[in-house]
């Protein structure tokens, strides 16, 4: 049987019979397609949820778990932070420029607690606790981190810092347990599931509009007509090399890939072959977990010659995004023996001496680089402040307790952690949107299967489940308020 | 008269009348179109030209002229550089990577002398002279210049440094002579011309096939059929503020854009709409002429922090994009007495002062930084070395001598010249391609409508004309070969 392309659209009018029919159709289970159908159930729509896999979950189920909310949600409250939407606002458009979606960075920011609400109504606890450790969940199951390096530079000039990343209330990672006490709400609803169905292209009309999708079961083809629309929550595309390397091919040097099967770009294609178009399809997400725990944040990164190039007390993807695509994955990160952590995986030193000249020469910097780097940033240190970075007052000691070592940071010896960014260009109530800004009747795109909400870069942990979720929902209810 | 969004396709069966017919439709006449325009006419093929401007020339005509060719030219000959194919292939790999197309490359670089063969052929003179002045063209006649850094790290180390900036034999800025030695070659060939007239869409038949244009003249709508093929040859989209936003955000700061009207991304627009993928769409080519004259090389680029971070003698393209996309444009160059040159337009300085520390503090960097960066500077200068960045040992000196003066190279105050390079997704011959790699029948993009042929980043001066005018002339010959 050769497979169909995704962009090998099917004519409406060659199609004598459609096994089952629908208000709404629903490519794929995550949290996007998951959120989706509950708020178009319960808005009243009949929905046919199509998922590849033998069950939900997806990517989703697989990831730290971590939600981004804020504007002053009660755990924000009981925490003690003060929040708003308008401060989450100003730390969003800025982790996301230049490019910012600020259209839909306002509606995301806005309809945060109330989203909040919506999550613990499904059955999704959130502890009413603080973890001081940022960057990444807790392991206990401790709610609220600072997932962004929102009170980090230059962040915390820009807008008031409160922490934003929500932890569901479990032990350990907390994606899977997030992901079955979304699906057990969604099983609450009558939707219809059909597992082991892989959507392989989309039924469209001659004006354009999508009006089903042909899938393949058990080796067969079926048919699947959408009265309203059909919905690609299918996932990105980091599993598709050629995809990979054709718009981000930094990513193909990282050691993790944040995806499912599902992640082969399938939906995207499929999007793009209905005349959707694609933006930023050259970002990424990239996790670089050299300054967990946050102690090590009181060691310094450095490129390839030598220099520093962020605050290390940052988000580490933010840390990521820019030693992956800026200084090309050359780095290191050095500490002294006050700093240096023992028993770490993959912290073990690539470099140790006795002297920073004698591991900058072990290390092949240029001579004296690196001595430079630390005599300027110790002589900071002195005065408790770091003046080009800006990183915050506790994380910064001189590094002068031999030995010194350099931890191999680059991708080939160091945990790279990634998930493509870029997909279909989308409105705000997911519908997918020609080159020209044009709406394709009866196409919604939610999830990685659309480019990221709110911009450039990855703002914070958290952000991808939150874009999933909340613009989900979003397209739920648009699709439901279209049956006639 | 609504206008017709580029991607609103024609169906072919509503069309009753074509106005006209032709093998080739092609869509602009810079030097895509018209290098393809010769060949296919030359192979055979009729030729229908529809530009929306009142004559040929596009942004080809207002570019500097250059043409990137190499492998062994006779200007490379009689100034006697050695070239090859194999060396030009491995500097062009390393200077568009990661993500190199090496496949169009490869072919480039192969047939690199007989294209120069073919420029003289059609009427555009070479003098056979060296301009030891890199990065851009001569104000003389001369003709062969390095201007993609070929001899300046780190190429210089990955392939055998050769000039390939080959600018066609007049004196001052040569794009209009080069287009206009072309447009002759092009109107002595028997192809029908139309002018003012502006291409709004693709005609499409129901297998997906594209087989003619919708255009209007004279606010008439017209439609044209192609029985082989059409051509989209219509510039990038440097001027369509809403896809620079969505693409490229960058480029919005810059404040020159080497556009003309045509470069309003519609030809894009409109491959996207018959199913066309779009890659390297948040490239762009950006010139920062801070080191013109080249002795102003001498000098340093400094970031916010104060820190070096390129080799200021390679490209001045390369020191474009590093400033404007890694380093948000925040860029300084620091001269001393001995390097300033006097009377220059735009380099004026923003601050003057006795000292390294006085022009520190008056330009706000971090207390020390830009006097320990000038300090790591001097030390290796006086071994007349670059250490980090092994800038070439003639522009390597001590900069000691007061006054020290910045000049400000943030896009707010100084040059930036820029231009969009991502576009559609081609095969060798043009052939426009679906995300799926397929191709789509009838449909070819040539010029800055396709992405740049080799990949991230910008080369060299004159890769774009180079890219432009080899594969025009490639579709044109494969288009010519599908006549029955």
């Amino acid at each position: 049987m050769t497979r169909i392309q995704p962009t090998q659209l099917r004519d409406a009018s060659e199609i004598a019979h459609f096994d089952a029919e629908a208000d709404v159709i629903v490519v794929g289970l995550g949290c996007a397609g998951s959120s989706l159908l509950i708020e178009a159930c319960d808005a009243g729509a009949d929905v046919l949820l199509l998922e590849r896999a033998s069950g939900g979950g997806g990517t989703s189920a697989n990831s730290g778990g971590l939600i981004y909310l804020g504007g002053g949600t009660p755990v924000q409250k009981a925490a003690g932070f003060e929040d708003d939407p308008e401060e989450m606002f100003k730390f969003l458009v800025a982790a996301s420029s230049p490019g910012a979606d600020e259209e839909k960075i306002r509606l995301f920011c806005e309809d945060s607690v109330e989203h909040f609400h919506w999550f613990e109504g499904q059955g999704v606890p959130f502890k009413r606790s603080f973890h001081p450790e940022p960057s990444m969940e807790a392991i206990t199951d401790d709610c609220l981190v600072y997932s962004g390096g929102e009170d980090a530079w230059p962040y915390d000039r820009i807008a008031r810092p409160a922490p934003r990343g929500h932890k569901p209330q479990v032990a350990g990672k907390a994606g899977p347990f997030f992901m079955r006490k979304l699906l057990e709400a969604v099983e609450r609803r009558s939707a219809r599931f059909q597992w082991d169905t892989l959507v392989e292209t989309l039924v469209v009309q001659s004006d354009g509009r999508v009006v089903g999708v042909v899938a393949r079961v058990a080796g067969e083809t079926r048919c699947y007509r959408a009265r309203c629309g059909v919905v690609l929550a299918a996932g990105g595309f980091s599993l598709d090399e050629a995809m990979v390397q054709r718009h981000v091919p930094q990513l193909a040097l990282c050691s993790n890939k944040n995806a499912t099967e599902g992640d082969d770009g399938r939906g995207i294609r499929m999007g793009q072959g209905a005349g959707g178009d694609v933006v930023r399809m050259d970002q990424g997400e990239v996790a670089l977990p050299g300054t967990i725990p946050h102690r090590l944040s009181r060691g310094i990164y450095v490129n390839a010659r030598g220099q520093r190039f962020i605050n290390e007390d940052t988000y580490y993807g933010h840390v990521g995004i820019e030693a992956l695509f800026v200084q090309e994955g050359r780095v290191h990160l050095l500490l002294d023996e006050a700093t240096f952590e023992r028993g770490l995986v993959r912290m073990e030193p690539a470099f140790v001496g006795e002297t920073v000249e004698e591991v900058e020469r072990e290390a092949g910097f240029p001579a004296g680089a690196l001595q430079a780097t630390v005599e300027f940033y110790n002589r900071d240190a002195g005065h408790g402040e770091d003046s080009q970075f800006h990183k915050r007052a506790e994380c910064v000691v001189p590094l002068v307790t031999p030995p010194f070592a350099l931890i191999d940071c680059t991708p080939e010896s160091f945990i790279y952690a990634c998930m493509t960014l870029g997909g279909l260009r989308t409105g705000v109530n997911g519908e997918v949107l020609t080159p020209d800004g044009t709406e394709i009747p009866g196409l919604y795109a939610v999830g990685r299967t659309a480019a990221l909400f709110c911009g450039r870069g990855y703002a914070g942990s958290g952000i991808s489940l939150a874009d999933g979720t909340y613009f989900g929902r979003r397209a739920g209810r648009a699709l439901a308020g279209m049956r006639s």
